[in-house]
């Protein structure tokens, strides 16, 4: 079934095509080549949808929308560039990276480019509080890709640390998106707060349901492989949620085959996750965000493009049943 | 023999210095940590100072300039870190460079949190002008970058691709620091065109010095090695100089050997440079440029900081001597 907003935005989102591929135009045509390899390889679009829709709910119909929506996709590219380098993976959006399609140096460098085409169309809005967010989730999303590589080592995640990496990485581009789409559509305080609740608790559950796809995930519905996130030995929600429910003596047999991140061990780890019942109390974590997005929803002016919202967030909810 | 802003900006550089920590002071340590080891390393500031002495010739007494200093330093900072990960350079300012003392990983995100940094110092201006030259120089040196990248496996660099590299990797942060203190002291378009002329020259001054003592330099004056370019096997003046001069059959000999970067070698080019006198072609360049300062800062208004200034240019052309 289609999200109602593919149809309802379907200008919107050519316009935002065109204006993401206009922005990563320049003079230097490798940059433009492999910037162009990752933007138009089809991601999701959910942040610059959420932006937009939002500043429609709120009635805005001035010219600077897409333009901001683009702003907050390219900032997403760049991080992702960035990212591929880091964790040196090898495909992203069903593709080969950047950096194994070509080197670490064409990742770095082609995301600083990216990054910059970025800040230029942020710039170029005349109201300051809006570049003022920008460049602070900017701070933000990259203060968290520090904190993560600083817990890299550890041998274990808090739960707290994993939602302080999730809100920066993942909820305060969400958030940004729609704060500042309130800010062009004239929000008061009240419906800008609100929709910083709204937006992140969205990241939260969008990043929340992608972990859990990445044990529990079906792939024929996904086109996504399981098990990613136990080969990298990444701390992820399920796990948290499995460990805190083990005794010390279950929770360090765990942690051996799980650190191990070989490959034939995942449906071991798998086993245990639904022994202790894992998916149901990880959907309570994500109803609990889930909620007050619908909460947050029911606040804002009743129309279409609320709707659409409210779509995407149950929309969320069914693909975990 | 001391240069003048040293004493005259003693001030405004302690000031520089605080600020500089107090911009990449973060609640992630290891992002404080790590941006710290860099910025904290003794650069020569020359891009904050070129900013500060512009602006104070031209009667700048707001509280804006140290910030605005400071962004454009962090912004120098940011593209260091990220070159030492592409070049996979060993040592900067005579420590283990950040990507060599950690990983590429701490490298590239710690390169862009600094990069963050510099964005929210540049969001914090009122001056939409100042915001989009910022914004615009961004871009322009990461285009730099990437056209180097693209150039690097070229057999030869052409005079005009060494130009346009220079331009945009180092002429470009020197014009946006000089601009934008124009702008910031309220300055004409006629004033700002001198500035960007005066500023852009003062630039390529500094590269063509810096590539000519990287041949022709005395350790125990400049305090850094001859023949890292040789090594890197960096097509640079001194070399496009010489080739230029060279028969087809000469060139073919030269480039052999140039290509080969083995250390052993370096002596041999060196005794090619002088037999082609290129030295003293390379300072005709060299002069049209510093003489483009010269000619700009006559225009300017007299006072000490513009005396400040000229020192800056004579002692560049001193140091070649």
């Amino acid at each position: 079934m289609e999200l109602i907003y593919k149809k309802l935005l379907s200008n919107e989102l050519d316009s935002l095509e065109s204006n993401l591929l206009e922005s990563i135009s320049s003079d230097i045509e490798l940059a433009s080549e492999v910037s162009n390899y990752l933007v138009s390889s089809g991601g999701k679009r959910i942040r610059p949808v959420i932006c937009i829709l939002i500043a429609k709910t709120f009635n805005y119909s001035g010219e600077e929308l897409i333009k901001l929506a683009s702003s907050i996709e390219l900032l997403h590219s760049a991080t992702l560039i960035h990212d591929d380098v880091v964790d040196q993976s090898q495909i992203r959006r069903g593709k080969e990276s950047i950096h194994n399609k070509w080197d670490n140096a064409h990742g770095v460098l082609v995301g600083d480019f990216v990054y910059s085409k970025a800040f230029q169309l942020m710039a170029s809005f005349d109201n300051s509080r809006i570049i003022k967010t920008l460049a602070d989730s900017t701070n933000k999303i990259s203060e968290g890709e520090v904190l993560q590589l600083s817990l890299k080592n550890k041998d274990i995640l808090s739960e707290e640390d994993y939602f302080e990496i999730i809100n920066r990485k993942t909820a305060e581009l969400f958030k940004c998106a729609a704060v500042t789409a309130g800010i062009l559509s004239s929000c008061d305080k009240d419906q800008i707060n609100g929709l910083a609740r709204f937006s992140s608790s969205l990241g939260i559950s969008f990043q929340i349901q992608d972990d859990i796809l990445d044990y529990f995930g079906k792939e024929e519905l996904t086109g996504k492989k399981v098990g990613k996130d136990f080969e990298e030995g990444k701390f992820t929600l399920p796990v948290l949620i499995a460990l805190k429910k083990m005794s010390d003596e279950k929770k360090k047999g765990f942690l051996d085959i799980f650190t191990s991140g070989k490959k034939e061990n995942f449906s071991n780890i798998l086993e245990i996750l639904n022994d202790q019942n894992t998916l149901l109390d990880i959907q309570e974590t994500f109803n609990s965000y889930s909620n007050i997005c619908k909460e947050e929803l029911n606040k804002m002016p009743d129309n279409q493009y609320k709707d659409a919202l409210y779509d995407i967030v149950i929309n969320l909810d069914s693909r975990l049943t």
